[in-house]
């Protein structure tokens, strides 16, 4: 059994992390931190793992942490730049669920999150956890850096546009919605139920963060500069995120092909599924899942193609993928804790 | 493995039964009926089973479905009662989902379900399947009546206080609350979500049918007559009931010792959780799973004992209560495809 | 036009006391105070207000305040008892909607309120407003102690049964349902989208500030004393209560006359609405607007009557009705600035 | 008074109108006809209407019609195509709700509709009621062909920047996401509540019939042909479409007045609400109300004007702007029975 930490359980990364774990057949959760919460039952605050986890808040203590195979970071940044490159030194590996080690650009990190980065040499180890582009770098990782909930769904969907080189790079646009678990589990009056339930909304549409990770993403398979712009929305529900993706392509003819090279471009990736052509991805087919599910349209005798990305924020776009990832970085089956449907209806 | 039928999997039991039975260790669906839409592969009509079942819907074949190990009806009343002794002639054991063999007197059930019962004999012989109450009878049970979701919630909440005879029982009151999906996946226009979505209203206030099969139980339980008022609310959203429950003590010297005879009534229920004396149990707390969770309230020197219980209306209150049925039938873990816990949030 | 001042106004209330005022033909909102948002103008605060106020919040400021005719106090408990008996000496006239002069038994007040009072002058003379029962001494009251937004549903409701003697006083049920608005729009956790969206749940099961406030009222409708169990509940909507109330019968044959009854009670009440028998009232019926919508039932014999009451929590039970007190208090039509049909779907 | 009549009033679309209606000052609703509930009271289906009407629905009468100052209809497409003409000829103007007369191309139209125009002569002289750019017309138009609820939000949004030839007309994008009441009031499965609650997806990705009418408006706005994608996105709520709207600037140096551009287009619109730069508009801040709200934004350095604007589907999108329509046709003024705030929250 893999002995797993979790530093941070108390948002909805880290009872998200425990829900998946509980049934993990090579995991085990030994321990879980929170600074305001220590002492507290995991079970008090998340009465769904009643049952399931004799587990309390503790402290966090860096030598017990550093007892841990694997310790999940479900922090916010700022949090792991600090502490996990002590715990990669004791020879625990980790896997951070928050930005500090996504972006490589540590000036761009530091306009983005208002801080300096306080790693250097660890955001240049570290590997990006998108199992579908990174896969043989994260089963050697000591670091890796989860993707962030939007980033996972605009790159998977731009990909293999990208990879082929078949659409104008600068001119990419995702408008992007996400359920209201994206914004972590802070008494915010912005995120009152009374606030945004029964209304939509885009939000940072003049700069949101995940912006220069997702370039960064878009870049690396591109090949060079891209163009994109990302407009993130609330959604008036609890889970998932669905990017509609615009792009233009170079020549019309592709447009023949366009399904099968997604077909064969996810062919062997367990948790991407290229949905028939024409077809329309609804969140609640991922809600509770680790897959992403996406579909191509093209109007008329547009130029644009567009691909519409599903995924479940909490999962595939941040628990699940980093679970995902630490069964990768342990050799196991990379299915393993993450292979029941989704809750639909 | 279970050879495992399903007749009339359109609905929302029908896909809730295949989503559970995904990963279930020791059963295997191996056929799924609808008249409606035979041919159609069943990932097409639910999204997030693609990838886990390559079965199409076909037409109800009893020769077929008598080769199975176990049949489950997820039909509207009047389909089982007709089908099934069939099924169990050939030796083929059965749950039915639907309400034909949940009520003992047939012209209560003509009555409440119009039509003239088809089979008397099996009326007889079915077992209720609330495994808290009649385990012992499920195991060797040929036919099982898989309990309403209502009775289930209220049943369970009041069991304890009616096996000791602690409360008056003729002035017992039940307002229960439902999720939409209680109603099925029927294009009728009051289940449209522009007018049920963002509002709250009983329904049935005059009788529902799920009184009879309520008051059925509660009197086995109090071995006597019983007087329920039973009235079922419709809540903006998917999944979950909960049912508030209000009972008059005959000593109030019983309330000190309430919650330790709810946790020893309880004590050896896999799926059942009592709650801390005066915690608020969450529909989402059991969301997805086969759990029932319940807490125990009294307002100041009150006689009035009152307990909230709540169960997710499509696990433990239809597909997830037939799979522990199924598994106490065919002495499997009665846990065994049932164990993971509710998706929170 | 009477001139308003508004007391805290940044929640739920104050923007509905302003939505209702912006089209009031005869009521002018002459100034609005909020000590941590002093100096932002409203509209910016809610945008629905942009082109109808050109208001700012202001700190609050007894002298300008006593300058309104009429003051509204939207703020939490303990505020009004301080400030309203001085703008009251000037000459001001106060309708407060917060629950400082609802209570008559000053030590249940302050049992319930965590405070001691400290108007005991005026939680005397205070005239409890709702208009079905007080509307004559509102006229000429300098200052009216808006009701709860559960006690209006649920006195309303059983006011008939009680006034007349009909059931028995001492088995009472309200089982109340709410939405998320009521709670206010404080950064609470708990009523995060995250927390209370998808999900159900009881609440204050053992005791909640709102049951003195009810059963005071119903002891005045009764004439004695009455035993009442009141349970609220969260709704996963943003506004309207549904009450369903239960009450015994002391003679079943009242059952034909009941319907005329609450017909003939409430003919004259232009915002209450008594449907037909055996309806079921939705909270959307009343969305927006200052109507209690109400419908009676009965089970076989049973000799329960089952009353279910719905309004909107923000309106007549909070901000409409405090409108339509002052519409009382100032001799003008009853209705001006509440003629509006609600909002539906 | 206006008297009005409604054709197919059992819609969201024919409550909405009589809501409005209801508070009118100068229109009164003197029939609504609904073939399938002739002889119903209108206030038994919607019983928000309770006390406001008296009407009962009836058969569709050309003779009754005719003898209205206005009709209104609210009706599947190919309905007023067939009968409007008649009504004209009788005397009486026609606002047409439906999609009937708002295409301009009739092979278009009868591609997309499928099925042949009736009236050419009247889809040629019928005026395009986005007041905004055809008031003019519209005061003496005898029939009106009322806008889409998508090209409404889309149009305005757009409208200054095609007007002064800002950007670059071949490369639009509109990304839409619209409440359920959209898809109007019939029972599909599709629209349940089981179906859309909690769950968000495109639809109409590959081509939907407001594509022809949007490019339609665009290139008289732009005065020549545009490329404009649009993709349409149901969201978890009843009410409100935000579109947000993508198009790339032929010079960035008119980024610096975009919105000194946008406040005078509709300095004296009294309906469209220019909020400040960088605003995010909320579908919640329209709900109920007629207005359009729209907010600029720009990436960093990009090329990318995005406009996010917002309205509600039912009354800016169908039901508001058909009054605001027949106001401006008689003469009277434009906000008359328009002029409450929105309901928020």
């Amino acid at each position: 059994m893999i002995k797993v930490g979790i530093v941070g359980g108390t948002g909805y990364t880290g009872v998200e992390l425990l829900r998946i774990l509980a049934t993990h057949p090579q995991a085990e959760v030994t321990m879980i931190t929170s600074r305001s919460e220590a002492g507290q039952p995991v079970a008090d605050m998340y009465p769904n793992l009643r049952g399931y986890f004799d587990l309390e808040f503790t402290e966090p203590d860096e030598e017990r942490l550093a007892a841990c195979d694997l310790v999940f970071f479900a922090t916010p940044h700022g949090v792991a730049m600090r502490t996990a490159p002590k715990l990669i030194a004791a020879g625990t590996r980790v896997v951070d669920l928050s930005a500090d080690f996504r972006i490589r650009d540590l000036d761009v990190w530091a306009a983005w999150y208002g801080m300096p980065h306080e790693s250097v040499e660890w955001a240049e180890k570290a590997v990006y956890g998108l199992p579908e582009v990174f896969r043989d770098q994260i089963r050697d990782a000591k670091l890796v850096a989860n993707p962030g909930c939007y980033p996972t769904a605009v790159q998977l969907g731009f990909l293999p546009l990208l990879e082929k080189g078949l659409v104008d790079p600068s001119r990419l646009i995702a408008d992007a919605k996400s359920g209201a678990s994206g914004a972590g589990r802070q008494g915010k009056i912005g995120m009152l139920h009374g606030e945004i339930g029964e209304s939509f909304k885009a939000y940072g549409a003049s700069g949101h963060r995940h912006l220069p990770e997702i370039r960064q993403g878009l870049e690396i398979a591109a090949g060079g500069r891209v163009g994109v712009t990302f407009v993130p929305h609330l959604l008036p529900m609890i889970r998932g995120i669905e990017a509609t993706l615009y792009a233009e392509v170079r020549d019309p003819a592709i447009f023949d092909t366009l399904q099968s090279l997604y077909e064969e471009r996810f062919a062997n990736e367990p948790f991407v599924d290229v949905m028939p052509y024409g077809a329309h991805p609804e969140t609640r087919s991922v809600r509770g899942a680790n897959h992403c599910r996406m579909a191509l349209h093209r109007q008329e005798n547009s130029p644009v193609v567009i691909v519409s990305s599903v995924i479940d924020n909490l999962v595939k776009g941040a628990a699940g993928q980093a679970v995902q990832n630490m069964n990768i970085m342990f050799g196991i089956d990379e299915t393993a804790g993450l292979d029941a449907p989704a809750l639909l209806p």
